[in-house]
């Protein structure tokens, strides 16, 4: 009997790992997100900083560096990759839980019973929220959500192949914006 | 103060219009499908079966119509289109209720309060539902619904310039396969 495991897949802003910790909190289950992290970090050696830039928030163009690099054999992303599917099959294996990110929808669909969710919310929900979680930057919080966006898209296409915020590939996708985020993580615990 | 509305869009096979339904039931609200059709069908003076195929199931190439016949002013899709914007309007403005299909989340964004839902599952469990359904036919289910999709996300892109499926256009996804169509109308009934 596979563990039963939610995991979130959201869009920068949109409050998917504040909605994975409630939905934990309500069902008395672990959610891994920064913890997810720190035991990537340790098996590899990387810092938990690097891995966290590399991961999916790199700001300096991984793209071209996984397409000049690829043809050495293994990048660091791909090792990274690895290691990070790695991690996230043992959690999962450990015992129901939330994952926030990461791919863990695809790295564990024949791994656990999952239960894929999608957190998104319109740009001017979502560049609210980030200024007010992260404060003002010297791009506009619309810029930083357009380049994160982007980049999540890719990463996402290039290891899973499936399309990032497609309805298709989850059970159930959110508008937190919408709804809001306390509804979010009572609607997706009852679905548990 | 605009009329709330529940705007359902579906993958054929999904069971969105028997969700449709079930939601309508649970509200008190009336429930607009086929008798939006036949409405449509009153005003344009064509029959309703021809708006059916039309509309969104043509089976001979509307695709094909449309780019030739444009250049020579409103095609019959056109007018059908501004007929049944006109008649989604009305309904919505005489008060609450569940619109099935037609891009009636597109119609309204203006005009009402849309609880916006689009509902898919996988082409295993809509094969299944729409042989159980509509019975056997010459092309095996799952060339059916390819065929089915593919239609309808031009159709909606043509008409919306939006991407057919994408979570993002939503305020709820679900996959009625996995989940249940009882379940899925209850959580729908819940949103609003």
């Amino acid at each position: 009997m596979l563990n039963r495991v939610v995991t979130i897949s959201r869009e920068f802003g949109s409050g998917g790992r504040t909605i994975g910790k409630k939905v934990a909190e309500k069902l008395g289950i672990p959610c891994y997100d920064a913890e997810l992290i720190q035991k990537i970090a340790e098996e590899s050696g990387y810092t938990a900083d690097y891995i966290k830039e590399e991961g999916e928030y790199t700001s300096g163009g991984w793209l071209s560096t996984v397409f000049t690099d690829r043809t050495m054999g293994l990048t660091n992303q791909d090792k990274l990759w690895n290691i990070q599917s790695r991690v996230i099959e043992e959690l999962a294996g450990k015992g129901s839980c939330v994952i926030v990110g990461r791919c863990a929808d695809y790295i564990l669909r024949e791994k656990a019973d999952c239960l894929k969710v999608f957190i998104h919310a319109s740009i001017e929900k979502r560049a609210e929220r980030i200024v007010r979680k992260y404060g003002e930057r010297e791009e506009s919080p619309e810029q930083r959500l357009r380049e994160k966006d982007k980049r999540r898209a890719a990463y996402h296409r290039f290891y899973t192949d499936m399309k990032w915020g497609h309805a298709q590939n989850y059970h159930v996708c959110l508008d937190s914006g919408e709804l809001g985020i306390d509804r979010c993580a009572e609607l997706i615990a009852q679905l548990y």
